[in-house]
């Protein structure tokens, strides 16, 4: 049965593959000083237009979380944070298993607000005992977020000099970053991520490799003594290999570019066909996650036919159910699930 | 030049990656919920003999390290190792980061004596202020040693008799492990580790695959809500396949166990090269690393040649250097070595 | 200029003090050994009406809720509390710095609700990735709240249930306890709060002592090495007779109770001083802390005559303010209030 | 039955009770805000001719120790102690429990010797894997060493400078610093020790106070937002004045030179006392702990007389002992030690 539960469902590319293929029987130094993991930093340099940014691959996106998150902060500080942050909910607690607080901030479709970073740095020193409290150090987003959708670029400056000027940290997950950058009409680029952050991730996980997610600073403004910091949280691999090989080949004649506008297109596609049906969506995403609202009837139909993951219970009889594409999703795949729809959902 | 400075040199081995090949575009689910963890689990608790072990695959040692020994101790507790153990030295204060202080026992070529655990538990609760100080909880041990020794059975029973009488936990880091399975002359044998250990992992890294560890609870006893700590600790891959199709690959027929038995082979070559040109050795190593003790004159010579690494100078004139063969040393790596080592070490 | 600011202003009850003087030059053992400490457990245990109760002295109360926190629950577990709870807001992180994050419930007027709990609970097992997430694994109430507003039995009661239905540790923080105990109408007593919670303590800083909070685990369940742990959060005292020699006088004929009393009398007068003159209160509070809502004219002109402490800006002319009375209010503090009020505000 | 178990048996010296009695009723800001934590401050500035100090008071020496080394060394550093050092053995892993490893140094008679940093960071350095190992950044020493043992200006000279020239924080633990700056031969003065290290602090819980330590920045160079992470620690005290008032008394005229003074005197006499018994010691302590080697035999015949403590066993019929005097030994006590060694040691 062909699945749309998430995004990480193959395995890599086949120009991945192809790539560990050939160099794997090559001898080459540990702990990410192999020259695949070194042409992998120049490419992406260049893809961000940033030559001093410093560029560390990680095997997964908690850990680089957990790993960005307790570096860049002070011990004394917290990240801000919409309330539906990946880091607020599902990273098994994480955070603050290296000791930082979530400062929850609300959630605009999964989006953080400049105004609500504003007021609440505002508030916080205006709180005559705010040295009782937990500071805030960083502003974490999401690019898409966990609800698909983007920020234009006008809300990322935005954020970015509401951050530059209260001396807080930008920080953007980038999971699924590659969706966001091939999303029709949005406005960010991967330079422009560079200059408006002080660190990001460009996700690989869900991207195209097997793993891995290549950690950026832009101007390679790093913390110190960054690789006794990634060997200590349990997060550098001796086999570095392993991710830059990946990377390497991602970003040649930009790859990463290429697969992920697969995912946007049979993103569409899928929004296309639940729109036809009559369906109507808890979110309006542009990228390759999207959120359908089913009766629990149309749910049951459907679920013998295609695979799609949970998202949230909406009244006694409605349910929020989300379908993922990728840059594997196949057009037998989406053939399927436009067979299914048409023969489980019956809207007037 | 051909490397022998470690045995993470190449990438996997073909079978390993053949798999990999032929599984990569299959749709399967995440967080170790595929069928080919599922069988790697299968095949490694067959290989154990022990059919209620539970098996979880982690991509690297250190994490892996800091996991079991956070998660099996109380907060309380701290580990036993030796001095000369890769949990004390070489994995940048990882178990101090999550809380834990090692405590040091003598190393005996790298390995720990039953008598000194035994001597500082009786010490440890003689000492009336024992509750102001660090419980000893758990014995870390590596199976092979940084010293590439091997524990004997006998070795293996009176540590594993003197942790469970004084209720501590035994740990054995397998990151070597398959070089100490098939070294010749060695009692230990898989069944025997899962019968005396609580926790024990089997390294892939350092034989045969792309990445990750086997981490293996005998009698399936392993800390509750164990998923939810992995998670925790950042090291929860979403795409476990990977770490399961390469372990399905490694264990199905053994292969782990013959990749490693060439380890064992070159290994011993590499001793005979260094033995007939008349240098003698830091420790007697049986495994498939060996460390040389060479002059200063004769290190600068070869490393025109062939690479290896430093480990530590001897006096002002000697060093110990070490050579470490793998699963994929070849035949003309070997070649290259015996020509370099007749060019270079003249000794009567 | 007198100081309703805080209920921590002034030094300990002449009956401690004695107490500390008398015992002074006396030669007693350390770390809580001491006869004193002793008898003020056996003390507390008679007035918990629980003989099996184990009472811990902890020197202040960040330290305690810490500790408590830190050591009842499994690494993997969060604790729930209202918005408005101290250790969500003012602990500065040392919740989080011990690794545990706090999990947000709805604050009714300072208090958790029963019900919240268990939707809380209820959500979250219902959420298939539950396993990524923090488990909730005790609620953190205060009595009187932050906001000086009391638990009913009942309430109280619902809460128990709730919590051992659902596996859930109770904790009360009993910083200001002595006043909940003493409010009028209340009918929660301490060996009812024995029987409903798994650990509470009896606040001795605001409360008639130097420093020091008095921590009860009913039925002495408390956490295994507790001694150790308490060392290892570095709240171990070494004259533990401090906080035994003052607890034991306050609570040997219930001084405690009796001095407590006088902090609700004057809290009275203080609410009645405002309600003569027409003022409104933010909330309604029982207790020892007033929270009385004035014009920015008003604060400016009673800041002449007494002290106070600002709470938060209600709109832009109008600002709630805390006034807190304690064991140590004396008549001539009240009168100077009447007096400034009388002067300073003119409603009609 | 007088005890010379430890020095903290009793309360505090008369005039701190005096200063705390006259102040009790005082109304008092909290949080070290009160006048007499600014006058104990400013008199210890004056103690330590450093006009720049600044002064913070913890409420034990555990607490504070935690504190000192988390915040003044940055995550991937650990702290260099003798191997005897009380943060190595003592603390129950509190320093483990913050996140930082504690690198063994030799123990000269408690102390840690120049030479011995030197070589330390020196082969840190030179190791070429030194990224994957805990750097070293502070070193920690005790005066009066846990053997009541003393550095030389010289020796103390010969630390700061070799710290200096490698980055190293210097932190003097002053539990015992009143018996050290008494002792008679010393060169070593409160200022020269503000001269010399990062941070140091003069303890109180041993020498006349109830509880308490001053903890001194030289230079005022402290961390980045402490109080904030005082808290966060647990380790900030509501009512501040506890220790303002008593270090305020004890630092007024030099108090706490002339108690100490006390301890030394009396230290003297004990070991008069055994060594005209004919008796030898453990270790040479010119301070108010003294070791003593005993046959198990006379331990026990002393014992019923009066109170010391065990030290350590040295062979299968001696045992080292330690006697501690304080500013609060009475001359009856010395009477009494002199009686019970007259009637229980018999040496020829």
């Amino acid at each position: 049965m062909y699945s749309f539960a998430c995004d990480y469902l193959e395995g890599c590319h086949e120009e991945v593959l192809k790539a560990l293929t050939e160099t794997n029987m090559e001898q080459l130094p540990g702990y990410g000083t192999d020259r695949y993991t070194k042409e992998a930093s120049d490419e992406i340099r260049t893809a961000c237009q940033d030559k001093a940014a410093t560029v560390w691959f990680i095997s997964g996106g908690t850990q680089t979380n957990q790993l960005v998150i307790d570096t860049m902060l002070q011990p004394y500080e917290g990240v801000l944070a919409a309330r539906s942050g990946h880091v607020n909910v599902h990273e098994a607690g994480a955070i603050e298993f290296s000791g930082h607080k979530v400062l929850v901030l609300p959630s605009h479709d999964g989006k953080v607000a400049a105004r609500d970073v504003e007021d609440y740095v505002k508030n916080f020193y205006n709180d005559e005992n705010h040295e009782h409290m937990v500071f805030p150090g960083m502003v974490y987003i999401s690019h898409p977020t966990e609800f698909g959708t983007l920020y234009s670029a006008d809300e990322l400056k935005a954020l970015s000099k509401v951050c530059r000027e209260n001396h807080l940290k930008l920080y953007l997950d980038g999971a699924r970053l590659g969706y966001g950058l091939e999303a029709d009409g949005t406005d960010v680029t991967l330079p422009l991520i560079a200059q408006l952050t002080d660190v990001f991730y460009i996700g690989g996980t869900k991207a195209g490799a097997l793993c891995g997610e290549a950690l950026v600073f832009p101007g390679g403004r790093e913390p110190s003594h960054f690789i006794t910091r990634i060997k200590q949280h349990g997060a550098l691999s001796a086999k570095g290999r392993l991710t830059g090989v990946q990377f390497a080949a991602l970003f040649k004649g930009n790859l990463y570019g290429r697969i992920c506008r697969r995912g946007i297109e049979t993103g569409m596609q899928i929004r296309q066909i639940f729109k036809e049906a009559g369906c109507s969506f808890y979110i309006d995403s542009p990228t390759n996650q999207q959120f359908v609202i089913l009766t629990n009837d149309e749910i049951a139909a459907l679920k013998q036919y295609v695979d799609f993951s949970f998202w949230e219970a909406l009244d006694e009889t409605h349910t929020v159910v989300r379908f993922a594409s990728s840059w594997a999703t196949t057009d037998n795949g989406i053939r399927q699930l436009r067979e299914a729809v048409s023969c489980c959902i019956h809207r007037k």
